[in-house]
């Protein structure tokens, strides 16, 4: 059985834990890093959770941090449920490729940290996804299955890939729309996987609410590109990190609903940008769904069996202050 | 007057240098990334510029590296000369956005390494780039000028964006296409930037040569997007940090040839993937531009006055020994 792992701060002091109920049994040591916690800090973990601490903290006494650190690549799966692909204009059915794409990781934000809207972002919207933190060095092809899986993902968590859809969508490549600073709230848990727990993977409820209205509910088993395969091709790629983290795409429900006329003629090169972007924005803007200043979305992530939970994050949308050119 | 500096191997100990004609100056220090160098090493590279060192060897005794380290955020401007953006099919114009998109850091290898052409790859490309490297922490929005950009610019290298144009035209994000590993040749020398060199940003000589032929040439003063711009926007977006790498889009001549029609249909989300792939690779296989293994693509880089040269890469393309999946 896995551990709930939270990193916090209080007093002007970054800190690792593990929860138990609603304390956290605090670790001596620090951790710079996720990778350092991950490197150093998980047999603390384990012998804390099993032997206690002399120090706890309440969970609302401390503010909760992304478990996930920068430097991190943030590698993305895009459109790998049937629900949100079709809702987006796509087939729903399996497509020949795993389509990955990135994220910065400046991106990156806590559990109940505020999502800041930027001035001149419209459409903007939620996804909640599953996230994978890679747990050892990867550096050229592995066979990931389902057996080994443990031996590559050190641990999950919540990931809301908040999106500025006009940004995204309008200019195709979809690095910036996707990483605004704030647009990655994590956590609050970095559940810490066994290898009992790895059939779990594909039995995980995902819920996303807006104002605590259900906007989004599935369940891992519908992942179209599952987690192994994807480490298996990623390996065959590029590089990954103790501590990077893989986000697995988001299930139907996002605010963002497109015809596949819509999204031809936003894809097409011979329609000029100004034009995509107010065909789009049109056809969004007043279907009730986006996110507005004051929103708060809730994500929670679980076994259907309740014996792996991420937590639940919940954050607010705030207008920037600042203008950006 | 800026430097030349080298990060090269020799008897399995990487270090750093400066070039001084065809030797190197070695540095006593060593830097085990180029943050490190960049943090501590620069004043010890101009020392031994200006007062000579003990230790000196040949740049022909040893294996140049690439300066730029990973972990690096490796930030991509797309379509950013107007001769690229003809020959890929998109209107030649100034955009009205900055395409930005993302490489792996894995991809980064060096000067004269071996580019490997994963065995699925039907449609290799090369793309020389102006490389800029971070030299600070950028956590917010700056205002970057053409008079303040070496204080966020510490150097500049030469950069080839290799692409597998298969995988990232008919996948749509461009992320993988471009990241397989040796994908990214850099350097092979980081030129240190001083305040009096930013002007000579706006004239540099690009020069790409495949198997003897000049295939790219062009200047960056006819980079569409600036560099100083491009800064400034991206600060408004995301975090980057000492030793991360813009590149800054490539310009015509490369082996891709689209016209408006073909990149309207591979833009398509109404026709078929495996279409798309066809239609792709029967327009540009028989071009006779593609990279084929054995060919050897050269690039330099340099100010048109002379003052300013980022040396020359020297890349074989190989076929690579494993099948991926």
């Amino acid at each position: 059985m896995g551990l709930q792992v939270v990193r916090f701060e209080k007093e002007n002091k970054q800190q690792w834990g593990v929860v138990s109920n609603d304390q956290i049994l605090v670790l001596k040591n620090t951790y710079s890093t996720l990778a350092d916690f991950l490197e150093s800090g998980v047999e603390e973990a384990r012998r804390v959770k099993a032997q206690g601490t002399s120090e706890s903290v309440s969970l609302d006494e401390v503010t909760i941090l992304s478990p996930v650190t920068k430097p991190a690549r943030i590698v993305c799966q895009g459109a790998n449920y049937s629900s949100h692909r079709e809702e987006a204009g796509l087939e729903a059915a399996r497509p020949p490729y795993n389509m990955i794409f990135s994220k910065a990781d400046s991106s990156l934000s806590g559990a109940y940290s505020e999502i800041i809207r930027p001035s001149h972002v419209q459409l903007l919207d939620y996804e909640i996804e599953l996230g994978l933190v890679i747990g050892t060095e990867i550096s050229g092809a592995v066979k990931v299955t389902d057996e080994n899986i443990h031996e590559y993902v050190a641990g999950l968590v919540i990931f809301n890939d908040v999106s500025a859809r006009d940004v995204q969508l309008s200019e195709g490549q979809w690095l910036k729309g996707k990483s605004y600073r704030t647009f990655g709230p994590t956590g609050p848990f970095l559940y810490l996987l066994d290898k009992e727990d790895t059939a779990l993977i594909h039995d995980l409820d995902l819920k996303c609410w807006v104002n605590d209205e259900l906007r989004q509910s599935a369940n891992t088993n519908q992942l179209i590109y599952k987690p192994a395969e994807t480490l298996t091709e990623l390996s065959e790629t590029m590089d990954l990190s103790k501590g990077d983290l893989i986000i697995t795409g988001t299930t139907g429900g996002v605010a963002l609903t497109l015809t596949p006329e819509i999204l031809g003629n936003i894809s097409s090169p011979a329609l000029a940008y100004e034009k995509k972007l107010d065909l789009l924005v049109e056809s969004q803007i007043n279907n009730g769904k986006y996110l507005k200043d004051g929103d708060v979305i809730r994500c929670q992530i679980k076994s259907s069996d309740g014996s792996i939970d991420l937590g639940e994050q919940i954050n607010k949308v705030v207008a920037s202050k600042v203008a950006v050119s």
